[in-house]
């Protein structure tokens, strides 16, 4: 084959379990309409399956399959194989999963000798039984039959003989996908290769074979990479890695590597486009922000830090030539570079930064030297600012005089009371007075730090909303901002103990940006870090570059 | 061999770069107290090799070199092979490196020829005789020499013969380890042990060649497990896969698969202990602690939910035998099993506990029960005991009905205010007023924060002196307290982000103890942080267990 003929490549499917494996995660549960937001934004990906959960297993799965998203993604629902004793007819919990109407249909079942007699107390061969009727029954009834072959790795390694049985129950009676599932995580990479490959050699073919790994020993990406190269051809996982104990394989990882790896990219083509590639992080802080949580900052492609250069010496050879220290373009999926500033960095590290948020400075110019001496000095009282990206964008337009003073503020009150209310029950209240001029003119406004459902959620809260409450001409361009984290850390100030506040904010077009601020007075650190975080977004949105 | 013969099991020599890769971490800036007692702690684990930093780099690394703590690893300095032009002996930053008198020195060379003649500059020949060099001089100063090869994977991948000549160099010039390092991080397992193999085959042997990998792709665990099968005797890592970007691979993952996993358990053996790996959940709490870092609740071994079994089958299959949903047993990493709704297995920990602090309960004492749901529903609102011994102290003395109720606080106020001075600068104050009843007897005292210096310390501040400025007849008993430590953390209670505040205080008689308070508002959380801390006081020195 010549280099300008093209490569027929090979499908790989694309398996979310987000909401189903993903809601076994300690402290998560999805609500209806998150589950329903979260299923149009796998759509959106592109990944060809999406598992809904288990109908008839709690209220919020069936009434999600009642109430479910059109997707061009094959919709399923997961179920167990039916139990001894009764028809696959006649198994209510296989009925109720049936009930769902799906295109699709995953049952588990039992593969590992150990667990049909333990945990189920039944003989192998009815279980092998279970497994070809239930699935025999799913065929009848005109769906896609998937099956989960829990505990797969373990039962082959106890007895390869009767693992395969069971497979072979399945695939005989019209399983589209035999899933391969490593449920207790503890399989690793070499293995999971091996004995994928002998599965193929027992004759059931790479292109019916899915792989699901649970992360317990830090393998769940290599392992399902493992049992790629081995043939499989369907990968089950959940963004951001979601699941039970140590979680799924995150398809967040996999997804860019089987896209844009070698050698992935050459022999195998998924349903995720170049274009939903590119909104991969997007699709990552969504799930992060439905859970509340704070995003993992050195999550692979997807983290705040996965393109951050601290080191002096990668900072001036990206500067040269980002292949240099980065394995791919962090535009493919969203992401960008950062090069953030500490007190390991030198000019080109502060030049290359500058000029990622627009600002250009040559070479040579004496400010460069000012603005890394006053880092310095700022560091020292306790600042940080590789953890602040905006606050150092700030410092630095100050001392270039690239910093419009919007407004000022004169002064502020921030109150905190602890009380007994009507009710005799001891109750907290916040109450912020701030005053700001803008134009000469001086504007007062007071806010409560109530939430709506009646919650005091403190004085930073209340100094923000009192703050945000009335900016006159740069009101609009505020409106769309929100703080999503808040960290304190007591820190050493020169020779005394300070409070370094780093606060992350968001906007509504999804950019999000990091201030900080220091004061030996926590509220204090707090005001300065929310101003400058107002600072910066009015900067990018009044184009003050 | 017959099956009772013992297996001779090779070294495996395990390296950490906490200290040195780790502190690229975006946001990470250790102190010098902090490299001390990481270092110490890594000692205890039994790593072979410390790298503690690069001597000349930066002010911390170079104070830290001249006060280490004395360590059974091998202590490590880091640094570059000479530049051109200069011989070894007159390379002043190599000359610092050596200066560390430390009995090992790893130095970093460029193995990629794109990497020389791009970000070098030099011609590929000089390179590899500064890598000689440089070695050599490292090995004439009587110092055990690593060369680790920058960029070795994506090097080989370009030009093998270049990247192998690189390696020669410093194994001829007397290097003990050869480290393979995926700088960038984006080569894949099978990648990996393809090179490794190739290395040997060209002769550095298995026993001389170290394995150094970046999480990018999120397969550094299994790109380290991959070069140990091909051969490689030396892993690098970090606690909790500190590091650059993506972080280096996870020693606190990759120690308990090497050394509890098949075929590694089997073949090798490392200098950690049955004993140490026990506390490894200990130690890589211990980082998160210095960092202020929630600790990653999924993380592999030793995240509190590595071995949480949440969904309802698996829960009742594991109290039949916990291996059916565990790959290994929590307890030999120092990790527990968590089963909702079943708190049998605490009440014989519960009693421990409450024994150190003095308090006697009998085993089948109902209120053990009432006593861990307590802790349970308060760990889920926020709470968290394990680093307020006082606090869990008072929890159970509430239950118990051994905690005596000095004195009630019936409201607080405190103001912060910030405006312009009399000098037109501006300053903050804080203010605070808090009404107590004690014996029947209200009192109200009124305290601001300034210290004597003239400076704000803030609202916990100015509501600790407030408190603690006129108890009545418990005064003279608080009067030697102070507070010594304040750390804040937003953590998750239920479904809403709160503010944690765990507060150390110390008596005259150098007794510390730490209290938690758990809140949206940070000064409420803070307040009730500071009532246990009196309260706990009170309690010891009133006699009232």
């Amino acid at each position: 084959m010549t280099e300008s003929q093209p490569v027929m490549r090979e499908r790989l499917y694309l398996f979310d379990t987000t909401l189903r494996d993903g809601q076994q995660t300690q402290g998560v549960q999805f609500s209806l309409p998150e589950k329903q937001q979260i299923a149009r934004a796998l759509d959106a990906l592109g990944v060809d399956y999406i598992e809904g959960g288990w109908p008839g297993a709690n209220p919020t799965d069936s009434d999600f399959f009642r109430d479910r998203p059109q997707t061009r993604a094959t919709f399923t629902a997961f179920g167990m194989t039916k139990r001894v004793g009764r028809s696959a007819e006649n198994d209510d919990v296989l009925a109720a999963v049936l009930d769902a109407e799906t295109p699709a249909v995953c049952l588990v079942g039992k593969t590992h000798d150990f667990h049909v007699t333990t945990a189920l107390g039944i003989t192998l061969p009815e279980n092998v039984e279970n497994i070809r009727a239930s699935i025999a029954h799913v065929v009848a009834k005109g769906r896609e039959a998937l099956f989960d072959a829990e505990h797969f790795f373990d039962g082959y390694k106890a007895n390869p003989d009767y693992a395969l049985n069971c497979l072979k129950a399945a695939f005989g009676a019209g399983a589209r996908w035999i899933v391969l599932c490593d449920t207790n995580g503890g399989t690793l990479p070499e293995e999971v290769g091996t004995i994928t490959r002998a599965v193929i050699a027992a004759g059931i073919p790479g292109d019916r074979l899915g792989i699901h790994c649970h992360d317990d020993t830090g393998n769940a990406v290599a392992n399902s990479l493992a049992a790629v190269l081995a043939g499989a051809r369907q990968v089950q996982g959940t963004l951001n890695g979601l699941g039970e104990r140590c979680g799924n394989a995150n398809l967040t990882t996999l997804i860019p590597t089987l896209m844009l790896k070698a050698p992935f990219r050459e022999t195998l083509e998924t349903g995720v486009s170049d274009a939903a590639l590119s909104g991969l992080v997007k699709t990552s802080r969504m799930l992060d922000d439905i859970l509340n949580r704070v995003p993992l900052r050195s999550a692979p492609y997807v983290g705040a830090s996965a393109f951050a250069h601290k080191a002096g010496l990668h900072a001036s050879a990206i500067v040269k030539d980002p292949t240099t220290y980065e394995h791919i373009d962090p535009a493919l999926v969203g992401n960008e570079r950062l090069i953030p500033m500490s007190n390991q960095a030198g000019q080109s590290n502060l030049r290359a930064r500058l000029a990622a948020a627009g600002i250009e400075v040559a070479p040579n110019d004496p400010r460069l030297a000012l603005i890394l001496d006053k880092i310095k000095t700022r560091e020292d009282e306790g600042y940080a600012y590789d953890g602040a990206q905006a606050s150092f964008e700030l410092l630095a337009r100050r001392e270039l005089g690239l910093c419009p003073e919007f407004f000022e503020v004169k002064r502020y009150r921030v109150t905190v009371e602890r009380r007994k209310n009507k009710y005799d029950r001891m109750v907290s209240l916040s109450e912020a007075v701030v005053v700001v001029k803008i134009d000469g003119r001086k504007m007062l406004s007071v806010s409560e730090s109530m939430d709506e459902a009646g919650t005091d959620r403190g004085p930073v809260n209340a100094l923000y909303k009192a703050l945000a409450k009335d900016l006159g001409p740069y009101q609009a361009c505020i409106d769309d901002m929100k703080l999503v984290d808040f960290k304190v850390r007591i820190t050493q100030g020169g020779t005394e103990a300070v409070t370094r506040v780093i606060i992350d904010s968001e906007d509504g077009q999804g950019r999000r940006w990091s201030t900080v601020g220091v004061s030996p007075n926590i509220v204090d650190a707090s005001f300065e870090a929310l101003l400058d975080a107002i600072q910066w977004k009015l900067i990018r949105d009044q184009g003050a570059a």
